[in-house]
């Protein structure tokens, strides 16, 4: 009987893919770049025996049938947050324990034929997604930019927005974008090249202004890309045009860029900032978007924050008010991250019959 | 004693003008294409005498105060509906009429001086605004493609929708898009010109699934360069995004494109349809979005409608049900109109002695 248990991290693209250019080995059309978080992540146990006559697999607690275009699809759409790329980089960074691989190049590239972005949470820090140019995809590589000490102040909130619309999935809107967005080609080919180096650079210098502009026009000009797709592929709502605009008006008051925006394939906000910034932010968050919640220990999950008010300046400077009630669901308060990580056999999700402890 | 009262027709484009190469001279840096609406036109009358020692101007009824920069961004400010381009054309047509002016190119040149898009409401039926390229605009002129009567059941709905977000005037964004949108010079210069071609002859063939077709996806890119402009410009809100979901729902289920839809700068639906279709595609709209009003005679304003029940084959294919109530103030109903018409005397809008008639 052999058993490993890992975790995987989620990471949130700067730079976003999106769009493949083959859709049987997800190779990309542009290169991205993302940080990888702390505080969210995936778990698997594998446990393998000779004895065991047949694969049984668990997703959060319950079977699923076990053929593989199938678990692809449920992995893919278990939602929100990122997960399915740190779900699939957590499967094959688990299996690559049980077995003794230690190639970390390999594990990405195999863990990016679940989900793309699952190939760059194998890594931990600043991760640079080559899209490469070969048709077999052996350049269509992740690698490590930076780790995650190299820039100890950089911090996240994650603002979960309430939402229940029916969502293209992503895999289904970039394949449309490729399609029908006549400016895809124009993002990937002309100002993805110019940003990746832009954010490059102002990771290594460690340049928060930069990084954050960047980093918003990247997530602007991805929904653009959307909604240029036909029909229209929609990710941001309402609620999440709400948070644009409030850092637009905060850092326009603040005299500097002291928040970035980013938003993936849904209407959650990741906001990138300065652990200095955190106390204040968190209030101009809570202040926008009051919660009946807001005081529940489970409000605000992740590293914990001691609040503090924002200058009466700036926020009479920027017209502060709230914007609607119970708007957000909770927030999360991350880091930079470290890769995945090999947990000791005590933390276990089977036992050594191969079945879920919590059964 | 001199009096002309005059209206002139608000357009809708359905080839969108955004971003000007001279801001001053208001020369737009791609060409557009519009439909002249019937039933929604500004109504101007101007008295002019020897015996009056000053200008004065009303606008609604309310006195201006008439200095030249402050009045116009008092008609550009008109908000709404496209209002400010029938406002200002009227203004031109009437001050033309009243002076005996007749060259239609030269009054829609003026025109355009005080809202570019003013430039096509000189003109009924199909209008296409060219470019040019002169830095003076001598070739910055609006023609008429088709007149009212070449697409006789061509019809349109303008859905309101209830809104009050500030919003960004169309004139700070547009500027703001051509100095910070990567995308739009790759519209102006690309999609652009292969819509304009593909759309004209569109309206030549009365060929209304082409024609729908083009202007959805130019709407699309439209607000796509809008997202992408930094920091970006948002009209569209969820109503907006639900519209265009039933639409291209609705569609589907038809089996062949009857309806298209098309924003301005705003959160309004312009929708384009067929004469046979309306009656079906008010219940659809009626359904999707039930409104306390809706059985109020000002809720359906312009040209009545007899609603028809939608076959329920089709709603159940579409999987109809409703989105939210009130979010849409009202419906207009109208045709394809004619351009800008003089009025006889007893319509003047002031007595002889120029004063409003109302006051």
């Amino acid at each position: 009987m052999r058993s490993a248990t890992c975790t995987a991290p989620v990471n949130i693209a700067v730079i976003k893919y999106w769009g493949k250019r083959d859709e049987e080995l997800l190779l990309p059309i542009n290169d991205s770049i993302s940080v990888t978080l702390s505080e969210m992540y995936a778990k698997t146990t594998i446990v393998a025996s000779p004895e065991f006559d047949k694969n049984r697999i668990w997703l959060n607690g319950e079977e699923q049938t076990f053929d593989s275009p199938r678990i692809l699809n449920v992995l893919r759409q278990s939602a929100g947050l990122a997960s399915s790329a740190a779900g699939y980089a957590c499967l094959v960074y688990t299996l690559a324990t049980l077995y003794g691989l230690q190639d970390r190049l390999e594990l990405s590239s195999i863990a990016r034929l679940g989900s793309g972005s699952a190939c760059r949470s194998v890594y931990g820090g600043f991760v640079q997604w080559n899209a490469g140019t070969k048709p077999d995809g052996s350049d269509s590589i992740a690698v490590q930019l930076a780790p995650s000490t190299h820039w100890p102040d950089l911090e996240i909130l994650i603002l979960v927005v309430s939402d229940n619309r029916k969502k293209t999935s992503s895999t289904g809107g970039m394949e449309r974008s490729v399609k029908t967005s006549p400016l895809i080609a124009y993002r990937a080919s002309k100002c993805v090249p110019e940003r990746i180096q832009g954010i490059t650079k102002a990771i290594q210098d460690r340049d928060f202004e930069t990084f954050a502009d960047i980093t918003m026009k990247d997530s602007n000009q991805f929904h653009a890309v959307c909604l240029d797709t036909y029909p229209p592929c929609v990710y941001l709502n309402d609620v999440s045009h709400a948070i644009i605009d409030l850092v637009h008006r905060f850092n326009a008051a603040s005299g500097r860029t002291k928040v970035a925006y980013t938003f993936d394939a849904g209407p959650n906000a990741c906001l990138y900032l300065l652990r200095q910034d955190v106390p204040q932010v968190l209030n101009l968050v809570k202040t926008a978007f009051p919660n009946d919640k807001s005081s529940s220990s489970d409000y605000l999950k992740g590293i914990p924050i001691t609040e503090e008010p924002l200058p009466e300046s700036l926020s009479s400077a920027m017209n502060l008010e709230p914007i609607g009630h119970n708007l957000l669901k909770y927030i999360i308060h991350t880091r930079v991250g470290e890769g995945p990580q090999i947990l000791p056999e005590t933390n276990s999700l089977l036992t050594t019959s191969g079945l879920p402890k919590s059964n």
